[in-house]
């Protein structure tokens, strides 16, 4: 085989990942990376960690650098070059030098586009404020580390990810944060009440949280830029961090007539090739298939972004070998200070949305065995497919074995598993790490219990005055705790002895902290002839979330 | 309906499970349970953390009394009795009353049996002295707290999962501890190399392993008990703990003429049923189905007794709706100190014991981005069928998300999920709790290199002299911890520059620390005709395991 060249226009997750696969692949290829910024190969998720100085050192950032990518893997890497245009008929890429404004052509038998994705700086009076940030490589980075230096006040714009990863480690250097959110609640790609725990986490931390407002304009001061907010409430900020979200830059292959999707993003095969089979595409810039549903989508990611490089590598050199990306899925978690919460698969909203059928439930349950120190609560929501069983989504929050419960539904949602599969995974169990019934077992006993009709649940309290709304927690819990409705107590030991307390024709609701006696309890007065529902997941956001309540085993 | 009446024997895991799904299924059956012990329900995965300290409430540890059984379930609980006959065909059982030795005869309409499996103490001369202790419930727990308030010697005999966790706790306790295993390696149920670490650590806390040893006979002294070994080396101990397995309680089970297995365990079918359809049987005592292979096998653990005794209870009282057990995996972890290893499904030497083909990898990795303070290194395995690439077992030791990549791997094993599918798992990642690729995507892309023959991988070193070593580590890291063999160091981003130091007629095997950079060095090699296989895994073992060196991104 003659020296193929390959050119990899963008040096950092699929980009990196696409060229470190080819040298494997292929030792004498010829393969260059242009990348625009000074650095390739570094660890953009690890960017606010540093400002925070969570992550002390620099230079662990940058995971490579030009010579060691030389040294290790042969790869030419020209940073602070830019590609203009591509020349698809002469098969070339023009390129721009940044730091002389020189430009020349270099020519490719395989083109690697993996430029990745812009954050959002939507066209509001004021943006263009020096003190106002963006963060998407190291050279942000270091110029919010700069402003932190002198600046006090923050204003971080978008709860997501990122957002929430900057307003912490703001507010763990010492800066005070005010976190501003368009939709009602924070981490927007969860349904709200998994997001419960995590707000009061950070507003636990003094950061001031507004929703459901944005940004109108801002007006740069001497001193401090001023939002103004569309609500007409005003912040003061020596810094703000825009966090709303990214646009792919994929102006270079629309330029080049490859086929883009209805949001701008480059349309790939299963192979990662886009409409011009010499041009491959990766990472944030790409459309990919969503896993559950098949449909296009689009998860600007880093796990995604390095197996995509991987796959269009392997499917340049060798084409035989070479297995199709599958699509990606969503998986995301989030730490802010003691709390992790992450969603995996499809959210109910979004699945609202798209009108879709789904069912949901909500367990709370502890990482580990309760009688095991340490034990800390945890939430655990599964969606699934009515007909089928079919998992199609989860989420879970709490403080540890979060990433944990994710990734085994991650899991479980790519092997097409149904919520009766949950019943009888078998996890690791020692007191430290788990319990016989793990939540996840727990999540699939619930939604079979309610396929089985065995409970008839609800998630909203009831309009009906005639509903005899019955809390079964014990009397001081119900007292300290009050439901936000009117009950009556009867403690679930109780229940049995109590039973002429309530009236057989008219329905009742059970409800209590965790979701679990009110089950018990309906089961008990359904067999008793009454007409019962259970208020599912229970009052905990009544409960205090660090405080765990002991649960008895199911 | 008539109330129906469900007899159980044995009120721990499975039957105390089987007994509370009843009662919510059913609320007028009569439900009793008959338990020889004085505790019902206790969590006997925690007693030995009881013993060490860790748990310091015995109240804890009894996770549910007669009494709360009462009133949460209306369960009617018969302790310090024990069903001595079954009556088949009047279907009635004999109890005695341990208390005062009288007997009486209680009906049933359905029962189960949830009798466990005892300790092993096999009839050796001394075995009856009253400081050689075994332990399964609260009574054993406490009469080993007792022995250990005095003694300051221990001996564990079994280095399974309880004697990892007794050795434990018996150190940590203060006591001066000596672990004796009949195999060459502790933990048994895994493969000698994922278990180094965990042997290091016990030694690194002082406790003195001696491997590939059993105990031939006990000496009673007055103030001490001599523990002779079939090697002839003899330890002095104030307690010996017996934890070399179990045998099921099924005498019962026997006489009334039930069908047992091989080795003594009753047989169910997938709803528990015994070979008489008014008997259910769960738990310890039971044979099952192996879920990897579909033979009948024993997995004698809580997680799956307690899902058994609910699925009896389901095909009790909703048999229309009844869903079948799907059999075991044997998912296991243990901690000892800072260190977890554990397994799921088959291991190496179970393969070859069956004489059943299959292939392995073991990738080193760390749980969470290296450039995130507090990275740990993690070692797994994957065992997976030749042709299919479906996944047979896994096994993984390190200090951090030990428990999350078994979790994820069990699941995977349970799904059917091929190594190519490992490949493109989108598990959780943000610094703290993962990687862009995570250490089981790894261990997919190993195992299809493997299979797409680019690399020849080996797990022992030649013996032929003909084979040219190369230790591509930094020349300090190959002089600080050599290989255990003659090697020729090229450091690895030297080596395409020093090709001409090794013979091309001559075969040639690369080394390095965990097995990434002889891949890559593997790969530069072959690429330039030479003959060439890669020691996988790496010399790990002769790095300090407790310092993590740093690993280029893959």
């Amino acid at each position: 085989m003659p020296s193929p060249k390959l050119l990899v226009i963008g040096g950092v997750a699929a980009g990196a990942s696409c060229a470190a696969r080819a040298r494997r692949l292929c030792e004498n290829a010829e393969i260059t990376i242009i990348e625009r910024g000074p650095d390739v190969s570094f660890a953009n998720c690890g960017l606010p960690y540093f400002i925070g100085g969570e992550i002390s050192a620099r230079d662990v950032l940058a995971v490579q650098t030009p010579a060691s990518l030389k040294s290790l893997l042969n790869l030419d890497v020209q940073t602070r070059c830019e590609a203009i245009r591509i020349d698809r008929s002469n098969k070339r890429v023009e390129i721009r030098h940044l730091e002389n404004g020189s430009t020349e052509w270099q020519s490719y038998d395989k083109l690697m586009l993996a430029p990745g994705a812009s954050p959002l700086r939507p066209d509001l009076p004021g943006i263009n404020d020096p003190r106002i940030f963006t963060l998407r490589n190291l050279e942000d980075m270091d110029h919010i580390v700069t402003a932190t230096d002198t600046g006090m006040r923050a204003v971080v714009v978008g709860a997501g990810f990122i957002g929430l990863e900057m307003a912490e480690q703001l507010q763990r250097k010492g800066l005070s944060v005010q976190l501003v959110e368009l939709q009602k609640q924070v981490m927007p790609p969860l349904d709200a009440p998994m997001t419960a725990l995590l707000e009061s986490e950070l507003r636990r931390h003094n950061i001031a949280i507004t929703l459901g407002d944005g940004i109108a304009h801002f007006e740069p001061c001497t001193d401090f830029v001023r939002c103004y907010l569309t609500s007409g409430k005003v912040l003061e900020a020596d810094l703000v961090v825009l966090s709303i979200g990214v646009k792919p830059d994929s102006e270079l292959a629309r330029a080049a007539g490859l086929n883009l999707g209805p949001r701008g993003h480059i349309v790939v095969d299963e192979f990662q090739r886009t409409s011009d089979p010499d041009i491959y595409a990766a990472g944030d810039a790409v459309e990919t298939t969503d896993r559950v549903m098949g449909d296009k989508t689009v998860v600007p990611m880093g796990g995604p972004a390095n197996r995509q490089g991987r796959v269009a590598a392997d499917h340049i050199f060798m084409p035989d070998k070479a297995r199709p990306y599958p699509g990606s899925l969503g998986t995301a978690i989030v730490r802010a200070f003691d709390v992790a919460a992450g969603i995996t698969g499809w959210s109910e909203k979004r699945l609202n949305a798209a009108k879709r059928p789904y069912e949901a439930v909500t367990v709370n349950d502890h990482q580990h065995a309760t009688y095991y120190p340490g034990a800390k609560p945890l939430t655990l929501k599964i969606l699934w497919e009515p007909e089928s069983g079919r998992l199609l989504g989860a989420q879970a929050s709490g403080f540890e074995g979060i990433d944990k419960r994710l990734d085994v539904l991650a899991t479980a949602i790519i092997a097409g598993m149904t919520v009766e599969d949950l019943c009888h995974l078998e996890l690791a169990y020692a007191p430290p790490f788990g319990a016989a019934k793990d939540a996840i077992n727990l999540a699939g006993f619930a939604a079979c219990n309610r396929r089985d009709a065995l409970v008839n649940d609800t998630t909203v309290l009831p309009d009906d005055p005639t509903v005899q709304i019955v809390d079964v927690r014990p009397k001081p819990l119900s007292d300290a705790f009050p439901a936000p409705c009117k009950v009556i107590n009867i403690p679930f030991p109780t229940l049995r002895a109590n039973l002429d307390k309530l009236d057989r024709n008219r329905p009742v609701l059970t409800l209590c902290a965790f979701g679990k006696m009110s089950y018990f309890a309906a089961r008990v007065l359904a067999q008793h002839g009454f007409t019962v529902s259970c208020f599912s997941g229970g009052l905990k956001a009544n409960v205090d979330p660090r405080s765990p309540a002991k649960m008895p085993t199911p």
